[in-house]
């Protein structure tokens, strides 16, 4: 007998932003594995169980799940946003690949969700309207050196950049200096987007030029867009500023 | 007095992949406006008009719709996908910026949806499982030469590629072109996924090596992820192939 491993991400925490087939997984589960934060986003039955782990612990928790629903349980992992960018769809098949053989005969179910660039590019307009990247800023998972490589191509190509895992409490000085690299390859009054809790009562959104942008504004729940040089602000009509990045550059054939 | 415009995107096709908030936004709205294959997704009451409109004529299509919304109403612009990812948003705030000063004070709320790439992502495993880029392939809006520019780029940077508007009638060599171009820069066994209509009964997923890669596979729906020289292809267990690209690189803290 084998079960089942679903993967869902809940979105960025606004319950609007769950996908009703994230909800139809969560009613087809028995035992859930996750972040306890985002397990307490789900509204569980009695017969439901809550397995929580710390955030830090994502290959644990992916051989936990799979080991249970190798056991015949509909197991569900939880993640914010959308599991599959940066956080446990991948852990999970690391797992899978690095595993027993068993674990590959598991019907493994990812279910997108709305992950945290989108939900803060909605909240200012369309930062992300043009050709774009996604770069986790954390070097717990590879070198310092790779991020500045990337972070310096992905200036040079005039991609918009979101940063996700921008700092931590072990890692305080890397958004620091992510911008201190970037603003000698972009104009200072590049917008840069602080979006937190988008789409929640605790949300936070800033806007800075690059030139003034403050490491000290963003946490680990924050996730940062930095606009590319064709990225521009309207403000005017008693509204707050809208940021989009036009779908057209100069040279096209339209 | 002023109405309000919202601009929403309706997930790839499968209705379980609208959230909760779109369909809010399409309850309190009374015109729509979108590509008319959008429109259809869509259970509209009697009282509510549809716009449909050529799925290229966007400028005209955001104009048309702040025009209506400043006469006060209700109006809704429906994208595919999500509506800030190469899509409506980023028209409808171009059409801002340059319109008149009116438009300006418009309520304007952009409501976030499940991005093609995520759809097809989840499909096959966590291929945008670290560090990745999303490209327009489309030459009508920017030069080819910027495209080929920011595939090289993206390529010697390491990111995983989602691909968009990868091919139409009057576009048929660029997607060819960009499989030989970075042929020269990744592994010929990278994975190359083509996602059609991710999670909708007519899905279809294919899965080759960028060696062998073929640009006819693709059409204008399609959407094409490329894989970085870390992702990995898991296969065995009676199960589909799995694509997925590890979360961590050689020289990470950890």
């Amino acid at each position: 007998m084998s079960g089942i491993l679903f993967v869902i991400g809940t979105g960025p925490g606004n319950p609007e932003q769950m996908t009703p087939e994230a909800h139809s997984a969560v009613s087809a589960s028995t035992d859930f594995f996750g972040y306890g934060p985002y397990l307490d986003r789900l509204q569980l039955g009695a017969h439901q169980n809550r397995h929580p782990s710390d955030n830090r612990e994502e290959m644990r928790r992916a051989g936990d799940a799979l080991t249970m629903a190798a056991g015949g349980r509909k197991v569900c992992i939880v993640s914010g946003g959308d599991p599959g960018v940066f956080a446990m769809a991948a852990a999970v098949c690391e797992a899978i690949d690095t595993g027993p053989a068993q674990w590959r005969s598991i019907e493994l179910v990812v279910v997108p969700g709305i992950t945290a660039m989108l939900a803060v590019a909605a909240r200012v307009g369309a930062p992300l309207g043009h050709d774009f990247c996604a770069i986790s800023l954390s070097d717990n998972l590879k070198s310092w050196d790779i991020i500045e490589k990337r972070l310096t191509l992905a200036a040079k190509a005039g991609f918009v950049i979101a940063l996700y895992n921008p700092v931590s409490k072990a890692r305080p000085w890397q958004l620091g200096k992510a911008f201190e690299l970037l603003r000698a390859h972009l104009p200072r009054q590049t917008p840069v987007i602080f979006g937190r809790a988008a789409g929640r009562p605790d949300e936070r959104i800033i806007i800075q030029p690059l030139g003034d942008a403050h490491a000290s504004v963003a946490d680990m729940a924050t996730c940062i867009i930095i606009g590319s040089p064709e990225t521009r602000i309207i403000s005017g009509g008693g509204r707050p500023e809208l940021v989009y990045t036009p779908r057209s550059m100069a040279g096209g054939n339209k």
